[in-house]
C-alpha cells in the first residue's frame, strides 16, 4: 500500500534522527508541544466539536462521546501530561551493563530507541498527544492510527506537534497521525514489516484479537482485564468487601477493575449476602454460579460470562473449594492482568502470588493499582498483558531496546 | 490440530510446576539428564545413523550431514553443555526492583519464567539438548520441533530427558519433542496461541519468512546475519585485513560471519588489492561494484548480492564515499545482526556505533565475537535480530518475564 509505505519510511528516517537527539533537545521540543497545544486550544475543541457532531448524529453512546470531547481544561490537562513526560528522565544512552571481556573487548549493553512505534487506539484524542510525547522522549517515531470518531481531533493535535517539532529543527514525520481510518490501512499497518518496529494496539478486546490474527510486525498485547478478586478462607471480611467494591465500582470502563469474584466456600454463606448488600449500593449485576445462586438471589453465570470483560456494572461469582481451584479457575479465565487474593493465610499468600499468572498479582489490596504511576513508572502507554518485552505498565523504558557497542583494538576470533 | 492441541495443554500444564521449582531440582534434573545422555550414548548413537542414512539418501550435502552428526565426543560435548547450564545462576525469582508506595504497597517486580517456549530448528540435534537445558533452568515448558533429517536424533534425545525428568519428579511433558515434522504441523504450532508464549525460530532466511509470515504467537527472529566490515577512510591497514579475514572465513557458514565489505574510497586502492591477495587464500569471490571493479578483477555485484546472506566463500563488496554512505548502506542492507568499522578516527567510530541499527555493533574487532559465551552471558539459546524483547545473543535472563508481585495491607485506590 503506496499511501502506508510513504508514512513508513518517513518514520524510518526519522527515527534514526531521533535515536540521536539529546535529551535537552527533546525536552525543548516536548515544552513547546505542551505550549502550543494551549496556545492553539481554539483550533482544536473546534476540530473536536466537528468529530462530536459526526458521532453524534451517528448515534455514538454517550460514554463514548465523553471520551471523544476536549475542552479547554481537557487540553490543559494534556499539555500538563506533555511536559511531565520532558521532566522524566532519558532512557537512551543509559549503559545497562558493561563489561571488559578477557580479550580486551569492552561489550557495552546499552539502551537504544525501538525505531518505528505504531499505535492503533480507539477514539481518545488525549492518547494521541500522550503517545506522541512517551515515543519521542524514547527516541522513537511514531504512527498513529485512533479510532475514526476522533479524526479531525487527532488530525488537529498532530499538525500542532508538527509544527513544533519543526521550529525545533526535528524531522516532523517523528509524529505522523493517519488520516485514512479505513479497516484496510488499519490491517496493513499491522502487516508493515519494513517499517514498523513495534505495534501498540490500546483498546477492547475485538481489536487485540484482530491484531493477534492479521498482525505481521511483533505486538505489544494491551489494556484487556478480565480481573479476579478471590476472597480466601481465612481473612478479613471487611477488606475483602472494601476491596470489592473499589475493584469493581470505582470506574467500570478500566481494564484493571475486577469482572469476577471467587470466595472460599467456608465463608461464602456470610460473604456472599454483604457483598450484594454493598453492590447494591451502584446497583452492580451479580452473575453467581450454583452455590452463589443458594446462598444470593442473582442471575446464573454462563461459562462465557467467567470469561467475559464487562466494563460495566456487572461482576461474575464463583463458589470455590479453595486457593487450589481459585488458581486453576483464575488461570484459566484470566486476560493475564491484575489478579487479587484476599487472605491471612500466608501459604495461601504464596500460593496466589507465585502460581497466579498475571501481569500484577495483589495480596491483600484492589486490583485498580496497576498503572504506571502507582507504581512509580511516572507515566505509561499502557498495560502489557503479554509477557514478551513488557508486562504490565509500560514506561519509557519500555518503548526501548538495546544494542551491544563492542570497543576493540583489532581483536579477531581464534 | 487435536495433535498440537495437548501436546500444547500438557506443556502449560508442566510450566506452572517448572516455574515453582527450586534451583536445587532444577539442577538435579540436569546433572542427570547430563549423565544419561553419556549412559544412553549407544543408543542416541543408533538412532542418529538411521538420521543419516536416510538424509545420505536423499542425496543431503555433506556439510549438513556433518551437523547431523553425533558421536562419541560430540554427546559428551552436549552433556558437558548441559551440566554448565545447572552450573548458571537461576534468573527465575529475582527480585528485579522493589519500591515502597506512597499508601504503603510494596510493589515487586519479580523475574519469572515465560511459560511455553516453542522452537523450530534445523536438523542439529545438539540444539534439541541445549535449548532444553537452557529452557529448563529458565523455568519454562519447551516444545522442539527440529529438522525432520534429525528427527530419530531427536526422539532418542528426548526419550532420555524426559526419563531423567521424571525420575526426578518432574513433569516430563517440560520437555516435548514433535514427531510430527510435517510443514502443517510446524505452521500450526507457529499459531498456537492458547498455548505458546514465545516462538524462537532457530535457522535460515527461509525458516524466518515463513515464521513471520505465518506465526500468530509472539516470535523472537533470530540468526539471519547480513555482517558488514566498514573499513573507514584512516585506518589501520592491517587491522582492517585482519579483521576482514577472520570474520569472513574463519568459519564461513555462521550468522555472524561477514557477507559484505564496505571501503572508504581513499583507501580503496591501497586496500582492495591487499584484500583480495589475503581472501585469496581461502578462494573467497568477491562480487564487486563498478569501482571496486576498475580496482581488483572480480565479479561484479548485483543489488541482490548486498542483501544476500552467502553463509560461504563469497563477500560482496562496494566502495563508499565516506561514513555517511556507509552507514546509510548497511541500514538499507543489513539484518540487525553485528555490523563493525575499523577506523582510527573518532567521530566515525561514535557515528557508526550510535546510527547502525544492529544488535552488535562494532569497532576495530571481528563481527565473530557476536555470541553469548564470547559476550559472558554463559550460554545462548540464539541470537536476536528483532528488538523486542531481547537483541543480540540470548541467555537465561532473555528467557523470563516478569510479574509485578504487589503486597498490601488493604490498599483501595480513591
Amino acid at each position: 500500500m503506496e499511501y502506508l509505505n510513504k508514512i513508513g519510511a518517513a518514520a524510518k528516517k526519522a527515527s534514526y534522527e531521533l535515536s540521536a537527539l539529546s535529551t535537552d533537545k527533546k525536552n525543548e521540543a516536548l515544552r513547546l508541544i505542551a505550549e502550543e497545544l494551549i496556545k492553539q486550544a481554539d483550533y482544536i475543541i473546534e476540530e473536536n466539536k466537528k468529530d462530536l457532531e459526526a458521532a453524534s448524529a451517528a448515534g455514538v453512546k454517550s460514554n463514548m462521546l465523553d471520551r471523544l470531547m476536549l475542552d479547554e481544561k481537557r487540553i490543559a490537562g494534556i499539555a500538563e501530561g506533555v511536559k511531565q513526560v520532558a521532566a522524566l528522565s532519558d532512557p537512551i544512552g543509559e549503559v545497562i551493563h558493561a563489561e571488559k571481556r578477557p580479550n580486551g573487548l569492552l561489550v557495552a549493553k546499552t539502551r537504544v530507541p525501538l525505531g518505528v512505534i505504531a499505535i492503533i487506539y480507539e477514539a481518545r484524542p488525549n492518547v494521541t498527544a500522550d503517545a506522541a510525547a512517551l515515543t519521542l522522549k524514547s527516541g522513537n517515531a511514531v504512527i498513529l492510527r485512533g479510532g475514526k470518531e476522533a479524526i479531525r481531533s487527532n488530525i488537529a493535535l498532530g499538525n500542532i506537534m508538527r509544527q513544533a517539532l519543526k521550529s525545533c529543527g526535528i524531522d516532523e514525520n517523528a509524529v505522523q497521525v493517519i488520516d485514512d481510518t479505513s479497516r484496510e490501512t488499519s490491517t496493513a499497518l499491522m502487516q508493515l514489516t519494513d517499517y514498523v518496529d513495534v505495534l501498540i494496539p490500546r483498546g477492547g478486546a475485538g481489536l487485540i484479537r484482530s491484531v493477534v490474527e492479521n498482525a505481521k510486525v511483533p505486538v505489544i498485547e494491551t489494556g484487556t482485564g478480565n480481573c479476579h478478586i478471590y476472597v480466601d478462607g481465612e481473612c478479613d471480611i471487611d477488606m475483602a468487601l472494601d476491596i470489592l467494591y473499589n475493584a469493581k465500582t470505582q470506574r467500570t470502563s478500566v481494564c484493571n477493575a475486577a469482572e469476577s469474584l471467587l470466595v472460599h466456600k467456608d465463608v461464602a454463606e456470610l460473604f456472599l449476602p454483604l457483598a450484594q448488600k454493598r453492590l447494591d449500593e451502584k446497583n452492580v449485576e451479580i452473575r453467581g454460579c450454583e452455590i452463589t445462586q443458594k446462598i444470593i438471589e442473582c442471575t446464573p453465570a454462563t461459562e462465557e460470562d467467567y470469561y467475559t470483560e464487562f466494563l460495566d456494572y456487572i461482576i461474575s461469582c464463583k463458589v470455590v473449594s479453595g486457593i487450589e481451584e481459585a488458581v486453576a479457575h483464575i488461570n484459566e479465565h484470566n486476560t493475564g492482568h491484575s489478579e487479587a487474593i484476599v487472605t491471612n493465610n500466608y501459604a495461601n499468600s504464596q500460593k496466589f502470588l507465585r502460581e497466579v499468572d498475571a501481569a500484577a498479582v495483589y495480596v491483600n489490596a484492589s486490583t485498580r493499582f496497576t498503572d504506571g504511576f502507582e507504581f512509580g513508572l511516572g507515566a505509561e502507554i499502557g498495560i502489557s498483558t503479554q509477557k514478551m518485552h513488557a508486562r504490565g505498565p509500560m514506561g519509557l523504558n519500555e518503548l526501548t531496546s538495546v544494542k551491544f557497542c563492542i570497543y576493540g583494538e583489532g581483536q579477531i576470533r581464534k
